[in-house]
């Protein structure tokens, strides 16, 4: 899945498409040329379910601002995470890699803990990092969890600025930092989504001047559940609407500054969340709509993500696209917007999105492999999908394997109800090579969710114990 | 449940406010005034669950006119039918009573079939019959399932035309009827679809100098499900794709034919079906969307539906209400429209749905009753359920009761996952009180849907036997 041809420039050939360039006058360079690479925005959500926002038909939660940017943008049906649940989703959005090629994830720990002493590797290369070698500033806002051990915080990945909690906000310490130091403990949760969009406010405006990338990554819906006094007892769906709807309000506000800055027309904002919604949690757990299982699980509901893109002038209005696609696609599409450099020393598995977002085309991406862990319990080839083994998110102690797998046609059946490896075993046998040449190009290395403090206390966020 | 106060003309107040009219000319009486009553057209679709449209975000299904009607118009989300089959839903829509009150259900035979002998009761008043009052011209375009004997025909309820198919599609005879008369047998089912819009339009073009009403009840998704050439294979949702992309290239036809008319600024187009998916026809089975169960049963799934209204300039375009509202309040909505009289010598179980439409209110509905037969499952009360009884759809013969109801609060928890009822006594004991009221205040005549034919061959449908 390597999109990048080495020694040729596709990225500035698509970007002087992309950004309406006139052709360089003779003689320049095209690195002198006077546009500039677009800003980008990534919005990050954690365990909202497919189901859960007014423009994906909750009935009852209002998100105007997210409805209005999929109005003003494209908004996604067949967009999927790399991962069920928190840190391997995010370790593979920021590097377009499978959380098994890039160490973050394990059979044993889903996710890092406090007790963790792991975090993203430093040989991987990252969004920032790559936007860094362009001029970007980088920012990063709201929960990180890839390493909260001073080597593995985001200042160390590429991006300029901190400020946010290091893991989940149900992980005790529950502490806030600034860059590499801790500000707050323990954070006052209520109030955590306005002071993260004060400073993603505040970042944006500082930056405008130069490209700028934001990771914003909000901690909610992750449970604990909090919203402030503005938004508590507001919402049709109880507290969990409460905090979508607050969310949805932060959104807004970040619109609202793109759009006050007169930088729209060069900016790039993608919605979406880490994974699907935390069932077990009852009503503070969201829906995952029409999909079968929830957070946890290679169910479609654990992997299948709201998904919006926003550009005005740029993203055509108003569209829906059924396009397949990912978030480890954000690291070629964008590295192709700003003409910058992939890693050409590794494997990734990220595709150009542009023909999606640009030019409603059904894009470049055929295939998923749905992993839990280190396993890989499920295939998407086309719209059928294999599962050789599955395992409720939560609360069933061993997976199940199907031998032949459980084959579902996800666009006649996207509930996932109806086997058919019966009467299609012919889609199962190209599966299996499919399968057979991936797992052939996988190397994996150690986990770095395994490895923890021998000794009680174990480091603390920012190296302060 | 009474919405008409005789003797005071609400509805031509109301109807002086709607349709933005000046004053009457000093000494006019109200009916001179030289603005007409609304055209109407409802568009009912057979067994489209609540997930089955792109705007109400099914994944794969294309719906692109009935997306532009909603943009155009208003969606709602929390809209119910009267009942989670065919028969009685049709009955209730068209009177704005509970099929436990006009006779049109059973515990025995759920709908009626080719050997059944009664029909929709003469004594019955149906949205047609109360705009023949007003002058409308009347047709009826489609599946009828009221009765099929001569004496029951949509041209004795009040239908100046007729032109469909006088039960389901899986029930033999097959056959398609003009008026009163049998026309084709067996009906061709690939092209019914397209003949009944272009039966809809030639139906709209004639009559369009007056007041009309046509009530369009299309026969899929019904299974057996059929496509004409131009839409078989053509969706990426397969045939039930198909189907349902034909269905919304009709609704768009018709909505083309009344701005070609340029009487879009005078006409109400209301969209839903008759019930949710019918689960176990497999793919050939809808989607009920985040919504339990599907058709046949009292879960939302069975009886929460797809609802779009439409009317440029008097609607205000693009929203979305979580309003409760029902088929059952077409009647006393429409006929506030028309000014005309809702029968005052009966209950009605009908709201007039003005506010919800026009003025974005919450709206008059605070309780739905969820019968399945003659028996009252489930009682709906603010966003409060309870169900006393539960059954699937299908395939589970007898009902399960619950001593305390099983309570979902709707609003949180759209699924019917979370049972409250241990949490909330309180509510269970109000809705035991409306319980009570309500069903004293039932008076429930034989069904017509027992009604058979004492021996064979019975008579066939317009009475050719």
């Amino acid at each position: 899945m390597r999109v990048f041809l080495r020694g040729i420039c596709i990225g500035s050939i698509i970007s002087s498409i992309l950004w309406g360039t006139a052709s360089p006058a003779p003689g320049a360079e095209p690195h002198e040329r006077a546009t500039r690479p677009p800003n980008v925005i990534v919005i990050f959500a954690d365990d909202l379910g497919y189901g859960d926002l007014r423009c994906y038909r909750h009935p009852t939660i209002a998100s105007p601002h997210l409805d209005r940017m999929a109005a003003e943008g494209v908004l996604c049906t067949q967009f999927y995470v790399a991962a069920c649940v928190c840190t391997p989703s995010r370790a593979a959005l920021l590097t377009g890699r499978l959380p098994i090629r890039n160490g973050m994830c394990s059979d044993k720990r889903r996710v890092l803990f406090p007790d963790s002493i792991g975090g993203l590797p430093h040989d991987e290369v990252t969004i920032a990092e790559l936007l860094k070698t362009k001029g970007y500033a980088c920012g990063c806002v709201g929960k990180w969890h890839l390493g909260h051990l001073p080597k593995f915080l985001p200042t160390e990945h590429g991006f300029d600025r901190y400020f946010g909690i290091p893991y989940s906000n149900d992980m005790k310490p529950a502490v806030l930092m600034r860059d590499t130091k801790v500000v707050e403990e323990p954070v006052d949760q209520t109030t955590l989504t306005k002071r993260y969009t004060d400073e993603a406010v505040s970042f944006i405006r500082q930056s405008h001047e130069q490209p700028f990338f934001l990771y914003f990554a909000h901690t909610f819906l992750h449970v604990p559940l909090f919203a402030s006094d503005d938004f508590r007892e507001t919402s049709r769906r109880g507290l969990y609407g409460d905090v979508v709807e607050e969310l949805d309000w932060s959104v807004g506000r970040v619109l609202e500054t793109v759009r006050e800055l007169d930088i729209a027309d060069n900016t790039l904002v993608f919605f979406t969340s880490d994974n699907g919604p935390w069932l077990i949690k009852n009503r503070d757990g969201g829906s995952a709509g029409l999909l079968r299982g929830g957070k946890g699980s290679t169910w479609e509901g654990g992997m299948r993500e709201p998904a919006i893109a926003w550009w005005p002038g740029r993203i055509p209005a108003g569209r829906v696209t059924t396009a397949i696609s990912s978030s480890l696609d954000l690291l070629a599409t964008i590295a192709a917007l700003a003409d910058a450099s992939l890693p050409d020393d590794r494997t990734l598995d990220s595709l150009d999105l542009s023909d999606v977002l640009f030019d409603n085309g059904s894009g470049p991406r055929q295939t998923m492999f749905y992993y839990r862990g280190r396993k890989l319990m499920a295939v998407r080839s086309g719209p059928w999908k294999a599962h050789f083994m599955t395992q409720a998110g939560y609360r069933q102690p061993r997976a199940e394997s199907h031998d032949p797998p459980l084959l579902y046609h996800l666009e006649h059946d996207p509930s996932e109800r109806h086997d058919l490896a019966k009467k299609h075993p012919e889609v199962i046998a190209e599966i299996r090579e499919l399968v057979a040449r991936h797992t052939a190009g996988v190397e994996a290395p150690d986990s770095q969710l395994e490895l923890r403090a021998t000794r009680q206390p174990a480091e603390k966020p920012g190296g302060a114990n």
